[in-house]
This record gives structure tokens, C-alpha cells and sequence, in this order.
């Protein structure tokens, strides 16, 4: 059997799996606010309690940020004092001789999409997740790409849009305008500048999915800022088919969610900008794993065996 | 030693090397506009008077199109009748139990960099060629990226630029705009619409050499297409610094050449819209191989022993 670990922002969520990739028993902590080695120690104490029942050959974690495999260890934004964290080292002190893998959280949706979601199969495939921020997991010849410095797939940085706007330098062109946060700056900005406008997106604490909701009633601002993030979001779609060559594109995170809908009209952009061959071999296709991606994908990672796995 | 031979839409160049990069003879046979089979036989008289003299254990061809691993077909756009052309098997008859290997001349340029070139050790590393069209060789985690059907690195269809123009329809957004081609053609249309323009670019068959020479006289036409194309270059630098993690980016092909020493504004471009990290980590440099690249890659290829090549 197979522990996998699954570390985001707010909580662990840990999954024992079979080796054909069924879910045995599943457990979530909460960090209730904690950061720094108060979060290693949750990670470790839900490794024992899982090895505490015997049985586990393999250890697969995902985590939110960045994944270092020269040393082992973690760089989460969203976890206090995770800058370098050694968490490898740490869970190995638990784990003993059982193997541990551990790999940035994008990169585990897309292992996990492979191996039981929309992308069974496929060595080239690509998990575009659009939730605060935005990155991709990339998988190329049946293998992750991490770049030279485990950075890869930082998406939310691609270029779509000329000239170069302030706005871009904190969180990347693409990012500022079509991720989770992105879409509520623009909205509100929108809202700011006109005058006119007097719709339910005039309001404090405006959120992306309050643009969806409004879209859906046909608010003239939401429907400007939603049709700017389908053509954006399939520009970067075709970026990655010219350049990747791949048979699936998996759209996750929170915002797909309530924009699974539009993936009709994001390939139909794509289409229109992409390598048209490698188009046509191509399907955009909604993550079938919703939240438990990074789980499966954690405990595909464990199985080293796995040819998606270097 | 080591047969390399760069088949090219005019000529093919072979050369014989030493396992540590040396030339040791080197030929070049014109195609004289040759289409079909007798490129073939050309390509295969070259191989058999090679391997006549003795010595050769492995053979490499760099192919100006796309090599298709499954089939060992090849398609050369440039050569007529090469819609899928059957390389492998026809040089394999003469090569008999020696090992031959083909791939795009694109990615040839990087194996070539990253054997002997600018590249050298570099696991994470593209070769940008901009010729008259724009393709990109992609070295990832020491492997070459091929994409599901061998067609990745279409750099020239990204997406730079909304909203979507028709002359994109033909190459794609960056290729339009910034390949050798692209440069002529968007000199000659701003030429064709400035009544008051008389330099000397206002003639017939405008070549993008053309305005780089008017662009080191301080042509206004030509400031303003070259500054486009510096920032379109710098816009996929940085998409692909971001998406790839690079250490090195590779300028290569005949426009870098006269854009070589635009190479430091490039760079400062990327820096506006790359991932700062990433960015940081990586060198933009002119290819050290000039016409040489695809060689010098063809011989790394054959050498399947280099941990460049799956």
C-alpha cells in the first residue's frame, strides 16, 4: 500500500492507496494557523499514525510551492518559515527505510490526472490549475518537468499581452489578469472606473466568484472580464500545444470550477492561435480529480515504478 | 567515429567526427533543387562513402522539418515530396548494423550547443532558431522534448499579442512578426502605409537584412520594427524561461546573425515578464556554432550514449 500526503495551505490531507489506485482510508488535519516545524510535525505525526498500521511500502507527498530535489527540501509561500524547509530529511527520520518522493503540488495533479483522471495515459499532458495564482504540471515524454532549479511551469508569468503593464510585475501578465485574485482586481478595478455602472459588482471584498455569479446574470462588466480571461486562458492553452505537443490539457483549480463551462469557448480560441496539427491532437478537458489530485498524485509519485515518475 | 550529416532545403552537409567533437572531414553536396527520392539518394551516396572508408559506429541526421519517431518518416517542408518520407529505412539499408538516428534540425541545434557550443553541460537548455521561419530545440532534464506526435517547440505560433490579427492565421503570432520573414513583411506593410516616408527601405523585395541595415542608419521605420521584434523576442524568452527553468537560451539562426548584438536588450525584455527566480538562473547567449549547430548535433545524437539523447 501506498501513504500519500497531500499539504496545502490550511490543511493535510492523507490517503492510504492499493497500488490500482483505490482509496483505502482518508484523514484531514487542519493547520489551524500554524507554520514553521509546528507543520513538519503534523506532516510527521500523520506519516507514524499511517505506518503505525503496517503494510506501507511508499511515501508520496505533495506540497504547495516548490519541491527542491537537490536537498530536500520546501519552499511554500503559504506556510510561515517554509522558505528552505527540510521536510524530506524530517519525514525520512519517521519513514525509516520506506521511500519518500516529494514533489510540488502542480506537479502531482498532473501525475494524478495520468494515472486515474482525464489524462490516463498520457505521457504528454499538461494540469493548468487557475485558483488564487496560477502554474501548470507538466508532464513531457512521460516525465515531469522540473527545470534546472525545480521552477518550472510557472505559468501565471507568460507573456499574452503587449505592452507591459505595471500590474504584471508582482504576479506575472497572466496571472494579474486571469487567476482567482486577478479576476477580482480587474473586476473591481472595472467597476471603479465606471461611472455608469450601478450592477451587484459595486460592492467591498469583491471576489472572483462573485464575476462568475454575475456573469451568469449577464452583468455587462463580468461578461467584459470573463471574455478577456477566455481569450487569455486560451492563449496559454495554445502555447502549451504548440509547444509541448500534448494529447491533454487539464484545467483545475478553484476557478474550474464555475469555468468548466467555458472550456468549449477556451479551445475555440485556442484553436485559433495554436499549431494547428498539434491542435488537432489535442483535447482541453476539465480535471476529473477536483480537490484529491494532489492526493492521487501523490501516492502515483510513491510508486516509483510508475514510468511518469523519473 | 561518428557520421553527422545536416540535410538541409539546399544542400547536405556531413561531416565525420571524433568521439571528443573533433572534424575530421567534412563535405557538402548541393541539392540543385532536387525533390523526392533523389534527395534520398543523395543523402544515402553520402552515407555509403562515409562508412566506405572504415571506422564509423554510429550515425546522426539533423532533417530541416520534423522526424517522426514511430514511423522514422520524415516531413520537409522545403523538399518536395517529403510530406513523409521514408529516411530511417532507406539509410538503414546502406547503414546496415550501424546505428542511425534522425531528428529535427531544431532540436540538433541544442544537442550541438549543449555538446560543444554555448550550452555545454547544460541539462535545462533552448536553442531559439530565427531563420525565416522561428522553431525552438528544447532540452529538458537532459532530455529532448518531442511532444505526442515529435511536433513541440512550434515556438513561432505563440501567443504575444491580442487581440488576434489574420496575418497570425498563416505562421502564428510570434512568427508573423518577428522570423526573417515577419520582419520583411511588417517593414513593408508600415513602409507601404507612411506617405511620407523616402528611405531606403521603400523598394521592391524588401529583406529583413534590409532593415537591420537601416536600422544601424537610424531609419525611423526600421527602429520601430526592430523595437517590436526586440520585445517580441524578449516576450518568448521569458515564456520560456518561466515555463522551462532554463540555464541557457541559445539565439541561433539567420536573423541572429545582424541580431546578435541586440542580445543584452533581449535579455532586459525577458527580465520585465519572466519569473524573477528563474530569470536570475539563466544566460541568453548567441549560438557559439553558427551553421555548424545542426552537425555538431547530428554527431551528439549519434553518440546515444550522451545522457542528451532518450
Amino acid at each position: 500500500m501506498i501513504l500519500a500526503i497531500d499539504l496545502g495551505g490550511t490543511k493535510i490531507a492523507s490517503a492510504v492507496f492499493s497500488r490500482d489506485g483505490k482509496v483505502l482510508q482518508q484523514q484531514n488535519r487542519s493547520l489551524d494557523g500554524r507554520g514553521g516545524k509546528a507543520v513538519g510535525r503534523l506532516v510527521t505525526e500523520a506519516v507514524a499514525e499511517a505506518l503505525a498500521s503496517g503494510g506501507i511500502t511508499a511515501i508520496g507527498i505533495a506540497v504547495p510551492g516548490i519541491s527542491r530535489h537537490q536537498t530536500g527540501t520546501i519552499w511554500a509561500p503559504n506556510i510561515a518559515g517554509w522558505d528552505d524547509y527540510p521536510l524530506l530529511e524530517e519525514v525520512r527520520a519517521v519513514a525509516q527505510d520506506i521511500p519518500v518522493y516529494i514533489e510540488s503540488d502542480r506537479s502531482c495533479y498532473i501525475l494524478g490526472e495520468a494515472w486515474q483522471g482525464n489524462a490516463q495515459g498520457c505521457n504528454d499532458a499538461i494540469y493548468l490549475a487557475v485558483g488564487t495564482g496560477i502554474g501548470a504540471g507538466i508532464l513531457t515524454g512521460g516525465r515531469l518537468l522540473h527545470g534546472a532549479a525545480d521552477i518550472g511551469g510557472a505559468i501565471g508569468w507568460m507573456a499574452l499581452d503587449r505592452p507591459f503593464q505595471a500590474s504584471y510585475t508582482d504576479c506575472g501578465c497572466f496571472e494579474s489578469m486571469a487567476s482567482g485574485e486577478g479576476i477580482a482586481k480587474v473586476a473591481a478595478a472595472a467597476v471603479a472606473e465606471d461611472e455608469h455602472y450601478s450592477g451587484v459588482l459595486k460592492k467591498e471584498g469583491l471576489r472572483a466568484q462573485d464575476v462568475f455569479s454575475a456573469y451568469g446574470h449577464n452583468d455587462r462588466i463580468a461578461i467584459d472580464v470573463i471574455t478577456q480571461c477566455i481569450s487569455l486562458w486560451g492563449m496559454a492553452a495554445a502555447n502549451l500545444i504548440s509547444l509541448f505537443n500534448p494529447v491533454r490539457i487539464i484545467f483545475g483549480g478553484g476557478v474550474f470550477g464555475p469555468a468548466v463551462a467555458l472550456i468549449p469557448l477556451i479551445a475555440k480560441e485556442a484553436a485559433r492561435w495554436a499549431q494547428p496539427v498539434s491542435m488537432g491532437l489535442v483535447k482541453l478537458e476539465a480535471s476529473a480529480l477536483g480537490n484529491s489530485a494532489g492526493l492521487y498524485g501523490a501516492a502515483c509519485l510513491a510508486m516509483k515504478s510508475s514510468h511518469y515518475v523519473q
